[in-house]
């Protein structure tokens, strides 16, 4: 398995094709740094004790012992066990580990390509695994680009007035195929080593060319990356975990791009485009519910903590609240190992998780983000908003003023509340908090999403012929 | 296993001592009907195939085949089974199987006595497998008398005005021990065979009297049990289920009851008085995560059939809406399922459900029930609450106009149009479904009960080092 | 004005058209009583000085001194008394006054005749005022018609498959017109005077006919009322006057009616048919900002009076539920008097309150009022489900139990916490309790169609120029 | 009046005490400026025709023309007119108008010296008069200094370790008082001309040294002011008045202020401390129920017109969204309405909002903030979370993907989709967006406080007589 430094090593030599803010820039230029630490710790935690067992594993192709980030899960414990490590790893990063959706992306393609080999005498499963070797072999990290930028949200792919607002295929040649269009707020896009491009909706025949999917270099000539990154406030004097890590995302442009046909893995196949959208998705809102309740715990140990240090932690609402945030996390976390439990073994071999348990943990998780965040800043009072800089509790001029008056419940230094309200503040009021309340509620799917599919997957028959047998209804 | 013409008969034989309205009534008078139903029920099952594998199970101390609501869970998978059960029978009787209380009394006892005998050298072990072997046996119906009337709720057992206000031991004679006092809201005890009283939370020193449990036969002289039905309304001629099945409670009285000592399972042993209370307490909210969602299905069912008649089955918000309905009846299974694999066996073979997830489970169905209500009201419209009687939907003056505006979408019959609104009425405007309400947030503890047990039992200190971390604060 | 006994009087005169579970009844019969109780105290408040200077006003048209129930407002002080005397009126019925629909409809046809005059050249406001002068001088009680049974809610009245579905002109005559059809959730028809008939939407031009408009004596040939009552559970000893009042709605079928001209409102005009509903209905919403705080002011009341009874009143949590039960009807209640103040007088001279602020209030107790009973629940403990009935707080049997364990906090009679539960039984756990949330949630127009109305009417695109200014988006 | 240029030339000419950072800079810095800018809004609308006869009045101490930011409260109209007015102009900076605090501490100042005179024969009330008309005068900025840094929470003011944690009297001499202590949350006091310092708590005997009210030079010798301020991201080529304006708050240090007698308003009369401490917040809450709509209102423009560009603004859910947030916005300024005309005149002339009204519309602003940006979020999706930076949008490397692959709406333009996305960026994913939140939820007061003003104000007394009333209760 790669060490981090061989990982940096590697993206300094990849071919520059990340934009950000007009310039060309280097993959471990500074604003990317955040991001690259968060991506370090899943290769780091390998051989860190409290990770044994739980972050690497047993690749079923090769036998190898590789790093559960690129594991074909094949049982409930595999999920269970993918789940905790996701919660135990977002908890020392202070939010998203970004690495989950290439895994998530490798897991939905192990059983469709079964599916498509299937129905169309293709393929596709052969590649793939030959992929997964290279992937697992090389210990990769994939983004996984699936949300297309969609244009006019009312109108189909092949309905909008310019036929690239969703990413599909301008050309299918003997070596390869050649494809157009943009994915938006692709995640870790330009850290990773290896793009996976997946359908981001079911399809109709008339979309055949956008039922798409393949596995690119991030480097690829034809591919773009513009990139946004959410990092922390730079600390100067106080330094703190939470300020090392931070985000990224990419608009990912393809841009007549050219894929041999071994990396192709689904191509016009429109009638399982939602198969393997929902399959993504459906790994992926697992995935959510080890990061969710990992982003609940850090509300609700703030929450404790800053309460603790105001001097009313006893406080029968201080209690409530806490509880509350626990019920939280916990709930989710619960949806998540139902969700492993009552899944199912695909005929390819692949576990797959239990749709409805999945989508409502995700549900849950996100109907319940912003909500978080204002029991948190409930709590911690106004200070997180109007906290002074830095650069006044270093300076002697303002020092002695703000550690004589910071003081709260007898005992706590002025160095900890200083530390605790600036977590407080990088958690409420920086751009970095907007952008995780953003992720929470519609990161891996909005809560509408989740409805959609609960809808469609929830035996709502079976709940009328109770209420029909109840009330004396016959039917015929 | 005893059928349900034994069981009946068997009620018709015992003492009277079930006070209604000011009468002594029999055991199977017509008020007390619906609710002997209700507990039939779960003896006719057996023989139901519907219910293969899931209602009868085998006996871990006489290996004979008895009824799960008589069992001792020793796995995981003995918790899920009995959750599952729970929500299947639920959705026959239209709501609380009653039932499930004996079983959670005796799982209690099972590993409290375990644990007494461990710390005192006593005997209740023993006793208590003799008990369970003759309940197992004989196929018995066990209310466990739990909740004291507590006086006022700012005192303690022994600083109450009225010593009588918590149960307590008045002599302990060679024999046996006399007890006095009261519990109220004990469902099903006034149709039981056996009342199995338990303490109701924890003691002190002072309190020492007060920490007693027993079980007696429900018609023991020193046992009155003044009760109230919620019964359905009786329908003419428009006969469903629904209308078949009703609930009963009784203030049970101890009036200087006398107990042999080999039924009494705790009598004293203040320090381990909070291990039964919340022993008990934690199985039968494991019990709830079966009926809650139970009773979720059943409001589902209904406003999906009634979003159906109306036309409006389509509409985006009715989606939203059932989906809603959806997440909440699986997130509170989901956190029983959880609560089972993540449970441990104890010494005594005792298979004990997680606390943590059991009790989130409990609180998300109690801080939602109130709510169910509210998205069935609000998709069914105002004619569950103006619904014309019975008899004007049979009689020659009004049937033919009833029959003719209450049609709705084209193709459902005015006489499924009729019975869809009268369960609705029977499930939002009846005395019942008041009942069923505060039971759904009451019974078993309110979510506040659920807050005190995971603010008491949750590892915030756990998070609180997260948050240390993240913020840079060093703790010696 | 007419005394209670004189109105009672009239009613026992009027022709029998009031059907009840198959039979038909008179007007005072027991099951109606209840309901007659609620009206007569609007005709008895008139003499007592509580209501001094609230609930006689002077006619506009007449300059007599009449009840404010018959009166066409014409100024915001005349909305502000309305809304002040429904919330006291209701205070001492413990809910729905039911008079105020009348006053509505009176309310709404003043200004919509006079439109109606001005856009066709007919005469319906002369008509109407002469009608009005007959309705005050007689004080009489007028129930609104307003809601169709509308079968297929996804059919405009014209496209249902059977033409009666929505209340329309079957002939006009000479002498009147014809109609037929039916209106249902009719509050106190069986009870009033007089039924005026409102459209009860929107109209096109195919629907024309369905824009009808009239009043008739509610025992007029052709007029049937199936009546369904929702009265408390009857007291033998405990007398409270909670237990005299009740709820009385109907189904109101028009059979081939016949409405002589001088009595019918609107007939054909179909552009006009939207702004006599929504008239009615703002009207009707206004006042609904005055009972509806009353109910929360019961629940409030009620859920003060059982926590002291308890011994928690002093908790933090229940003060904060207590101020926030405060908040619900506060808001509720300012929402009406902003309707009030920032209303406009129509060039008819009637005083027509602001359509939005009336909506926000409607919808904002329509939204909570299942809340409400939640919180009035959670605070009263599970006894109001369980209580005892009354002959067992009677009987020499049982009564000293029940009178020993009842007990709560000292200095608290045993009666006093009998009556205190009994009264929350009544509220949580009976058929009425039932009603009134449905009524609470739906009556007046559920919360949907408030925002149907906000949507409608709310100046958003006022907002939209705010959003693009702040974004720097220029618009030609 | 002032203009704002000669507002803005005196901040230059102030001593310097302003600590941003570690340094000492000048009140024009260019971090000053985005408050600066909104300070000087007030200023420069006297003379906008949208603002007349709104912005300015007259004094009633002088009769002259005066800015209504100085003005004190005469009638309810007055109220009315703040309220629009302050709703009006925040809408214009796109957010906290900041200058409501003096005059809200003006005018809690103007009835509670009366009170002070009153009920101790003082001469405050002179005094302040005298000081008004200087601060009418001169048109003057004033940041009112209440909250303290408290310290402990759950222990006294005396009880602190510290003495200093609340602001107090270290000695009073012939020629004034020296104080000390510090204030936090101070918004706008770094560009303020006047610090106005009050109580933040009713006090007791033992604090009667902490119970004062003074008005000082904010650059007065022993005032520093350690300043944090929240600035929009500064905009390169995009620029739009969202980017212009910004928040500042300090820290207050008062380290032995001496301050004259003629500027002392309270000075150890610890009984009326908590008339003024609650005037102030009545005043300011009625403050927040223009300003808090206001901001309600750029959240209900931002979420309409980006629904409007995503091709979504007809969708059912939208509307019911975009309602829900007009509900919002109208029932608190419904409120603040209700307030107003339910006020009462102070028998020293100055109009008092009602205390119930003002609370719950503030409660009801502070309890939905975190859930409007939820709900902006929720109709956005995730672009402004992930935007690219605007070098992007300008360079021509990305340009041209930018502008092809952002397009929505067919009509809408790439240039106003960007602004419209950058935007919301601006207002949910930055430090800003995270300091407006917290301010909703704290500013002027938590939820909780205005829960402890409701308790102690509402007259739950005579909601549990009609609740004693209707259950049959007879108290003597």
């Amino acid at each position: 398995m790669r060490t981090s430094g061989e990982y940096v090593e590697k993206l300094r030599e990849m071919r520059k094709n990340v934009y950000m803010n007009g310039e060309l820039v280097e993959r471990d230029c500074s604003e990317l740094l955040p991001s690259l630490r968060v991506l370090s710790k899943t290769l780091d935690f390998v051989k860190d004790p409290r990770f044994e067992g739980l972050i690497t594993t047993t690749s079923h192709i090769t036998g190898e012992t590789i790093n559960r980030f690129t594991h074909v899960n094949r049982s409930a414990e595999d999920l269970r066990k993918k789940q905790k490590m996701i919660r135990k790893v977002c908890h020392l990063t202070g939010g998203c580990i970004q690495r989950c959706m290439g895994c998530d992306a490798i897991n939905a393609l192990s059983f469709v390509t079964y599916e498509l080999d299937k129905v169309y005498g293709t393929e596709y499963r052969e590649r793939f695994l030959r992929y997964l070797e290279y992937f697992q072999g090389h210990d990769l990290m994939g983004a996984a680009a699936q949300t297309d930028v969609k244009g006019d949200r009312s109108l189909r792919p092949h309905e909008q007035k310019d036929p690239d607002l969703y990413v599909h295929v301008l050309e299918k040649r003997d070596d390869g195929i050649v494809v157009k269009g943009a994915k938006n707020h692709i995640t870790m896009a330009a850290i990773a080593d290896e793009i996976i491009c997946l359908p981001t909706r079911a399809m109709k025949e008339e979309d055949a060319d956008y039922a798409v999917a393949f596995a690119v270099p991030a480097d690829s000539e034809g591919v773009k990356l513009i990139t946004h990154v959410a990092n922390p406030r730079p600390r100067e004097k106080f330094k703190a975990p939470v300020a090392d890590f931070g985000f990224a995302d990419s608009f990912v442009i393809f841009d007549d791009l050219f894929v041999p046909w071994e990396r192709v893995f689904m191509c016009g196949e429109w009638p399982l485009a939602a198969l393997l959208a929902h399959g993504f998705a459906l790994f992926h809102r697992h995935s959510y519910t080890g990061c969710k309740p990992a982003i609940t715990d850090i509300v609700t140990g703030a929450s404790a903590l800053v309460a603790e240090y105001q001097g009313i932690s006893g406080k029968s609402h201080v209690r409530s609240k806490l509880a509350h945030l626990a019920s939280i996390a916990e709930l989710v976390y619960a949806a998540g190992i139902a969700s492993a439990v009552e899944g199912d073994q695909h005929e390819s071999g692949t576990f797959v998780p239990n749709t409805v348990y999945a989508n409502v943990g995700r549900r849950h998780a996100g109907t319940n983000i912003y909500h978080e965040y204002e029991v948190l800043a409930d709590l911690a009072g106004g200070l997180p908003s109007t906290l002074p800089f830095e650069g006044d509790f270093a300076s002697p001029n303002t020092r002695r003023y703000l550690e004589k008056y910071i003081m709260r419940k007898d005992g706590v230094t002025s160095e900890n509340i200083h530390l605790c309200f600036r977590l407080l503040s990088d958690m409420l009021c920086s751009s970095l908090s907007g952008v995780s309340a953003v992720a929470g509620l519609h990161g891996g799917g909005s809560p509408i999403m989740e409805e959609i599919i609960i809808d469609a997957t929830y035996d709502f028959e079976e709940k009328k012929r109770i209420a029909e047998y109840l009330a004396g209804i016959k039917n015929q």
